[in-house]
């Protein structure tokens, strides 16, 4: 394989982006980027692993499982192989060797090349990402696809630029003594990989939050376990199989990354969390898991996404049907299944300021539940922007929300005319009171200050902004988010947001009302999580993120 | 202060040596150095501190506490501030906000400028360091000044090059829309501390293991408590002493950098190290302690440096001589007080091939015994090298070691004509057998495979060098390493040992013969510690070492 020549470029612009924080992607969201035959051969690849065996020809394969069924209502009927761990353990460190010796350059440029055969085959990977997380298909195309793969090759710069910190190559050193000769020695500085890295998968986005791990853990030298969530195998399963491949050509032992598909209920995730051979794991799930890992695993680095509560603060805005139709947008997509998605809308109980006069806070309700309910009232346009729901728990937590308080915007059930078995539902908007009162009872938790993963929204009324900000703080120090929003006019109030932002470590987005949304992160420009709250022990993707997956050994030699 | 005049150009060749690691350092080893009446003036004024209260002006001062009693004899006589943690941790937090507001450059020069004051009072320091570490003048001087020094700005420019990878100005960030307008939006990107960093120091090198952390963290943001051993506190308290005199300064809260000074056997490190304030623990120590920490201080970053075992291997050489007159140096050197002192002395039963023959394992294992013998023959150079037993225990384990197997070369009480209380003793060399049937043995384990701290040292016979190096990878991967050393004339057998070093993660020294000793790392070039294996979470210094010691929180605006 011509490696330096393909993908050098596209990794020197990857560290240019990291470094600038300017927009940058090699991969292009638009499906007809990819060509006039790429939807139909996208499908029909995907049609074609239906009902079909998934053979990766994995060493210590002792049966077959699977099991998946499509949020949208399909048996995927896929099986995929059974790992015997004391086989496949071994044999995935066997090629770890090799692998240490090509070197940071060469391990960046082969998981390019997975990741651009990825990309030649994203219409396939979008049907798999659908048809597992339940999102909607342009959404699952560009989430799915360009966007895990940006965060992907993110992953590999950050990994590529942190192992070229030291110089790999014999340096030669030499310390003056004075009248007496210089103390000489050789030194070289070898980039180690720690051993096994575990990646656990995710339900919602098996690939966006799948791949920097993955790749991260690879381009530092180490063999990739992945285990899928039992729901979304297939995204990762297709990932794997590329990488086996690109591997094979390019000359190194496939098994370094290999997949651990399990049983019904076996729990694979927590054997293989605390077997010695991992050493590092990554988790985006829930943050019983989560935590149960940081505790347990403690032979490995373990890098956690895990839940949180997000917050935006209303405050004031001159832009009200900006922000409106911001917000609507950011509590409809993917049925609020993400793990950007407001949930807390926090307002002063008597109400703001608009650049078209004050609201009340009950007007900010009804107009937030308005502009929802505008923005879903196609059923077309709703289906293409909610999805389906990933599985029966989302489903109870919507049921169960509209008893938590007064219902401004009512959920409402919409059908999908191309998957009648899909579950679609816009969002319920539920107001509740976040008196100081409330919050500070040490009786019961206000529902709002737990995470109602799913198209849950809560327009909580606050007596002031201030008690707006200290509520957010409380939140971000002890629930953890991913996401802040805030819409003021006040540059007082922005500061003070900022602080709280800076002092909890949140990423904060401010006054959003056009086409970016608080849920969204572009690689290369902006963190996802900040790594110093609850809800993420890392951010994708810095330094943190890739530094501790390898070690630098030195040897020093009489020079 | 003119801090960017002053230590940019320092700061800039700090960052161009980690980047090339060859041979720098701001700091004169040669205590001629420093000026004329340096020595007298460093002297002056360690004995003017003697029999003082230490005043250094922190919030919360409910008692005085000290009772150090020098190695070689004195009592310090001095007395520390005690805190009331509920008022001190608060006070320290306070400054926190404006020491991230002054971004990374200007806490890089700040921190520099510290070092810098440091760097002037190195006579006093090294009278410190001797009268707590008990390392012998000269030692005290290189180890606890410059070469401490050296580690503590290392640690700045990682801390500096890490933050600065992501610009903290306003990004302009466009995304292309096809023929609509592109999204717009304006991000900063600020690194905020993650809250107050405690550095827990020890005994032998309060200075050297202390400054790492301690710049590390003050660099990223965070407050520093220093809670130094309550037999090395005033080398530390100095340095607090310092660094709150240049904070104030600057403009800075002087309560960024405070002393936790305890009472005889309160333990305060381990009260401090579960408090909620404390998001950064910084250890140097024991492996039990060690590993409370990462177990229970949970809340926290946690770098740790605990025991290990070092191993030379001698596999054969071209320089009989020159190998045992570095290995003696190396196993003399402070009393084989220092964690990086080889331990084992792996030797093929059968001998080594020399340049001038094979020696039998009893000769290699007897000239290694007359080589120690000949360095440490006459007392004044014996006390210059050994320095004095830091403490009781030290002696006990030197005093139970003859015990342990047939003695090589027995220890010798040391007369110091200058400190007639100092407890001073040559290494004891003690000869065990390394079967592969004794170290596979599961009933008990040899003597070998514990950390011995002190000056006692193994010559181990082991059945081939393939033996040695399958012991040498057990002893690294269960007990840890800080070095590793070998001696072989073979490739194919450095080849080998190479491997088991970049497998277990650890650092290697190959045929030293010279003035460089294994014992010995330069800043700014060589790794102390892999962090990979059980001797230390944590190398100095490196990417991991600081990037988590702060995160990236990002503000994005509509453009």
């Amino acid at each position: 394989m011509q490696l330096t020549e393909t993908h050098r470029p596209t990794l020197d612009q990857a560290l240019e982006a990291i470094r600038t924080r300017a927009y940058w992607s090699p991969h292009p969201e638009h499906p007809k980027a990819y060509g006039e035959s790429a939807p139909a051969d996208g499908l029909a690849a995907f049609e074609a692993l239906r009902g079909s065996r998934f053979d990766l020809d994995q060493p210590g394969t002792d049966g077959w499982t699977g099991g998946e069924v499509s949020p949208y209502g399909p048996e995927l009927g896929i099986e995929y192989p059974h790992p015997d761990l004391d086989v496949l353990l071994p044999a995935m460190r066997a090629g770890m060797g090799a692998w240490r010796e090509a070197g940071p350059e060469t391990r960046a440029l082969v998981c390019l090349e997975i990741l651009a055969r990825i990309s030649a085959r994203t219409h396939e990977f979008a049907h798999a990402v659908m048809h597992t997380s339940g999102q909607a298909f342009l959404m699952a195309f560009q989430a799915g696809g360009p966007h895990a793969q940006d965060r992907g090759l993110e992953a590999v710069a950050y990994a590529y630029a942190e192992q070229t910190r030291t110089p790999s190559a014999a340096v030669d050193w030499s310390k003056p003594q004075g009248k007496r000769d210089p103390l000489e020695l050789r030194k070289t500085f070898t980039t180690a990989g720690r051993g096994i890295a575990l990646v656990i998968g995710c339900n919602t986005f098996p690939t966006w939050n799948g791949y920097p791990g993955l790749f991260a853990s690879l381009a530092t030298g180490n063999p990739v376990l992945v285990k899928p969530h039992p729901r979304a195998v297939l995204p990762l399963a297709l990932t794997v199989k590329v990488a086996r491949e690109v591997l094979t050509e390019a000359g190194f032992d496939p098994n370094l990354v290999c997949l651990a598909a399990e049983n019904p209920g076996e729990g694979i995730a927590k054997t293989l969390a605390t077997r010695p051979e991992i050493k590092i794991i990554d988790y985006t799930g829930s943050t019983a898991f989560g935590d149960w890992l940081e505790t347990n695993a403690r032979q490995a680095q373990v890098y956690t996404e895990k839940a949180g509560v997000n917050t935006v603060v209303v405050d004031s805005t001159d832009d009200y049907k900006g922000m409106l139709s911001n917000l609507a947008f950011s509590l409809s997509l993917y049925s609020g299944q993400m793990c950007t998605t407001p949930q807390n809308v926090l307002i002063p109980r008597d109400g703001i300021t608009t650049e078209s006069g004050p609201k009340s806070y009950d007007e900010v309700a009804a107009d937030l539940a308005a502009a929802v309910g505008g923005l879903l009232g196609d059923d077309a346009r709703a289906n293409a922007l909610l999805g389906a729901l990933v599985n029966p728990d989302v489903k109870a937590r919507l049921d169960a929300a509209s008893e938590l308080g007064e219902v401004a915007l009512e959920s409402r059930e919409v059908t999908n005319p191309d998957f009648p078995g899909a579950t679609v539902r816009t969002p319920v908007i539920v107001k509740l009171d976040g008196a100081r009162k409330y919050w500070d009872s040490t009786d019961s938790e206000p529902a709002y200050l737990s995470e109602c993963f799913g198209p849950v929204s809560f327009v909580v009324a606050v007596d002031s902004t201030a008690d707006a900000l200290e509520l957010l703080r409380r939140t971000v120090r002890e629930k953890g988010a991913m996401t802040v929003g805030a819409y003021t006019t006040s540059e007082e109030t922005e500061r003070a947001i900022e602080d709280v932002c800076l002092e909890e470590s949140a990423q904060l987005s401010l006054n959003l009302t056009g086409g970016v949304y608080v849920n969204q992160t572009a690689a290369f420009s902006d963190f996802h999580g900040s790594g110093g709250n609850p809800a993420a022990n890392a951010a994708l993707c810095d330094g943190a993120f890739v530094s501790n997956r390898f070690r630098v050994v030195e040897v020093r030699r009489q020079a």
